[in-house]
């Protein structure tokens, strides 16, 4: 079995209105020094799969299809083997 | 200038309805190997400190206070310079 972990988050060059308005929480509760917020999605799930390369190739397809708008996101993943 | 990822995810004990409704959508794409997806958010955020024990403790005072339920859910982060 496989268990994958998958980071989806806006492209830099995108507007954060929820990293914004989390931003200003932050600066609400006393920490002036956060600044750059950024939000997205964390997704872990596991793969029964013969080989790791077969793994990724599942997991790289729930990215493109599901988890990740290709224009606007980026997302990055990594594959371990558990047994 | 310090640079903060931090992963907010459900326990393992705790049902996950997002997870669940995701997996099914994964099977309906074809991809019937996959299986125990859990839903978490990904945080990303600059911060202004003199030392990483400053940046570290701010980033964990965000967890505490505003990005984790702490009666659901687990939190990490990892904290690095950025020049």
């Amino acid at each position: 079995m496989f268990h994958s972990k998958i980071t989806v988050i806006l492209r830099p060059s995108i507007l954060d209105p929820q990293g914004k308005a989390v931003e200003h929480a932050i600066h609400s509760l006393g920490s002036a020094s956060v600044h750059n917020v950024r939000m997205g999605k964390h997704i872990e799930l596991d793969i029964d799969a013969a080989t790791k390369q077969e793994a990724e190739r599942v997991t790289e397809e729930a990215c493109k299809k599901l988890f990740a708008n290709p224009v606007m996101e980026d997302y990055l993943f990594t594959v371990e083997e558990r047994t």
